[in-house]
């Protein structure tokens, strides 16, 4: 009987979280105070991001971050996570590659998106902070943060991208049954969702206005901070313990990945996955593995973005980004896959694509659906549109690996399961789905080029 | 650092099931030929099930039956599942017993269903059938059926009971995402369906009258058979991977639980975790362990219903079978468990009852939407509504043994997850959802009694 899912102790939930920039050798550039021009420091997030966040966010110099025992306790909820064969979907794609995926859907959430939250929750915790604020698209990482925020006994008010609001209502629910008040972004609530509003009354909003809302409210409410799901720094670095759980996992299934594949929005997954891996590619022990981020072909800011200083959000609230950007106006279509409606990706993967580190592709919504089909019937998950990204990229990769008669080894991230998003399915299934152009017109300079 | 899962590899997934009329003293009795009058036989029930499982229904002898290497390779997608101590729950409880679950929602389908679906279609596929039929009340089982039928090339219809097509579409889109057909039982495709539509213009269906319009299907289509999810004893069966690997479980955590509970609609769940724990009690090893089937209060057959010969389905085609029942036209309010609206108990369940082996508790809808809030905040996980009686159950239990200031193990089958039924949170929230009285009067007595 060949092994099917490789299979940790809670003993091997990993002790530190991995810091790839300490490792990379061209640096990211650093944020960039907008009012003031110059470098941002812990002191200038710290209003908003808890103290220790905003310290992991500007390290650059520590390749390994403790796990404190109290998050580590909480992983221990969900975690280890399995590392499974992917023999169904080999077998129907009559491929000679072999399939790994990390099954990050079995957290109670449904996504990796619970690695970060947890952590941020803690701190925020720690520091005596009582409230907290955040967005979500799809609503993967704000239910996340609900169950997060309801273990440490903290308040949270969750802006939901209207269109999400919408088209994942199960979402919304699960949210408020782990106790957060959730409003669909924009809203009235706050300044910058009136502006939007009243500019485009129906505009079903995007993550950067979200973002912006969710920013605002924490600044205006004592005692409360803002939490981030993905893009920044100290948020892959949470995620990293995919990776270096999948590291173990790769080893006692006697291979190691030539290719390592995930879904992108803003990066966490994609990073959490990729960067431990990445790490011997960096020392040269593995220099010829390839990273490969998997983006919406409709929001495509790895692909055709501009490497330029931007915004993190739509109203132009956060500090400057370093990033490959589609300009932080960008509206996203309405792909199901919510999650990745976001115009930037983050100062870490952005820099590791201008050196070419990494690589991206991109996918049309309808190519998403067909690879998220084939992999349900073959490996019995539905998966999420997001992680579909990454499904599609795979399958695209091993029937080349077909063609050229080659045994490739490749990883990717099932970063969530599509339970919640099965409406989705329906119209795919239905024919009411479509794919998106984006004109290049509608792809913007950014605050300022780093080209 | 406590231990929270406790983890089991693949190698320790059973390699036989567990058949506890093997070691009964009083064997439960026959099932009864409506034409005849004359107990069962093997030949009789192959027209409509495959002969495997049928000579399995008929089995009182072995008390191990080998598990195919084939179901055991399927099994290896989701299995061994954790079992979880709830410590967030104690906690939140404050109470001195220890709460462990059997965490069967981790399958690719989010319940136990699986474990008998994968079992019946690979003897079906063996035997050279192509076709199945099934009925599913809130869709965990026509889910798993369906992952199972197209895991071993079948094509699947499903008899979905109407309320639960429309309760939870989204779990009809999941069996659609598997490639089966579903109907809305009951249907005009079957006479039994017709007849139904016929006399109650308005009626919501019932997994009866869902399950004789499956069997009639069946009978009706060549090379077809019909697949059931509860109540037989060859369900029962497969469903005891549970319990056995739980024993193993609890055997990591150093501790023999005093109480065993599952919630219970035809007795699937229950069945599996139990039995393998009862052999215990009736070898005379553990004589003291309770098992505590929990029912809806809407739909009490074990509590309230008479023991008796009665039919399996609404119309009556199936054998009579020796049950606790309400009456095969007993008709369920319309509650959110979907999954246990059903009239009757499982033979073996029923005469485990009237030994006083195993006993039995009611609990009103309501008190289940409690339960579950506070599992899901305690612990993460948003329960079925199905499997929130059983922990509506632990929670009473639990309260107990704090008044009495009495330690107790307590082990429960969390047996799905409840994220496709979050429009019943939904409801519940809203204040929307109520309970059911049955009227004594509604409570019929079956074909023959058995007192």
């Amino acid at each position: 009987m060949k092994t099917k899912k490789f299979l940790l102790n809670e003993n091997d939930i990993p002790e530190s979280w991995y810091n790839v920039v300490a490792d990379m050798a061209v640096k990211p550039r650093p944020l960039i105070h907008p009012a003031t021009g110059k470098p941002i420091e812990v002191d200038d997030l710290v209003p908003l991001f808890s103290r220790e966040a905003s310290k992991q966010e500007l390290n650059t110099t520590d390749r390994w971050i403790e796990i404190p025992e109290v998050v580590r306790e909480a992983y221990r909820m969900w975690r280890p996570t399995p590392l499974v064969r992917a023999a169904g979907l080999e077998k129907l794609l009559d491929t000679p590659a072999h399939i790994y995926f990390k099954n990050e859907s079995v957290s109670p959430v449904g996504s990796h998106k619970l690695n970060s939250a947890i952590a941020q929750a803690y701190y925020c915790k720690q520091e005596g902070v009582t409230n907290i604020t955040t967005e979500t698209g799809a609503g993967q990482w704000g239910a996340a943060l609900s169950l997060a925020a309801k273990y440490f006994g903290l308040e949270l008010a969750v802006y939901m991208v209207k269109i999400s609001y919408e088209q994942k209502p199960y979402r919304r629910s699960m949210m408020r049954t782990f106790g957060a008040e959730v409003i669909a972004s924009p809203s009235m609530s706050t300044k910058a969702g009136r502006k939007i509003i009243t500019e485009r009354p129906n505009y079903q909003g995007s993550l950067g206005t979200a973002i912006s809302e969710a920013v605002e409210l924490a600044m205006s409410t004592p005692n409360c901070k803002y939490v981030l799901g993905s893009v920044l720094n100290h948020v892959a670095l949470h995620q990293t313990v995919i990776g270096l759980e999948a590291e173990k996992q790769m080893e006692m299934a006697g291979e190691y990945p030539d290719m390592v594949v995930a879904c992108f929005g803003g990066g966490s997954n994609f990073s959490g996955l990729a960067f431990p891996f990445l790490r011997h590619k960096i020392d040269g022990s593995k220099p010829s593995t390839q990273f490969i981020a998997a983006e919406p072909a409709s929001c495509p800011k790895l692909t055709r973005g501009k490497f330029v200083y931007d915004f993190g959000d739509e109203a132009g609230y956060t500090p400057l980004i370093p990033m490959y950007s589609l300009g932080h106006e960008f509206k996203p279509a309405n792909i199901h896959a919510g999650g990745l409606r976001y115009h930037g990706a983050g100062s870490i993967v952005s820099q590791l694509i201008h050196d070419k580190l990494i690589e991206a592709v991109d996918i049309p919504q309808l190519e998403t659906f067909e690879a998220a089909t084939m992999f349900a019937r073959a490996e019995g998950i539905v998966p999420a549109p997001e992680s579909s990204h990454a499904i599609a990229a795979v399958i695209r990769e091993a029937l080349k690996a077909r063609e050229a008669g080659q045994k490739k080894v490749i990883l990717f991230n099932l970063s969530g399961h599509g339970l919640i998003d099965m409406a989705a399915y329906d119209r795919y299934f239905a024919g009411d789905l479509r794919n998106y152009e984006v004109p290049d017109a509608d792809i913007k300079d950014g605050v300022k080029s780093l080209e």
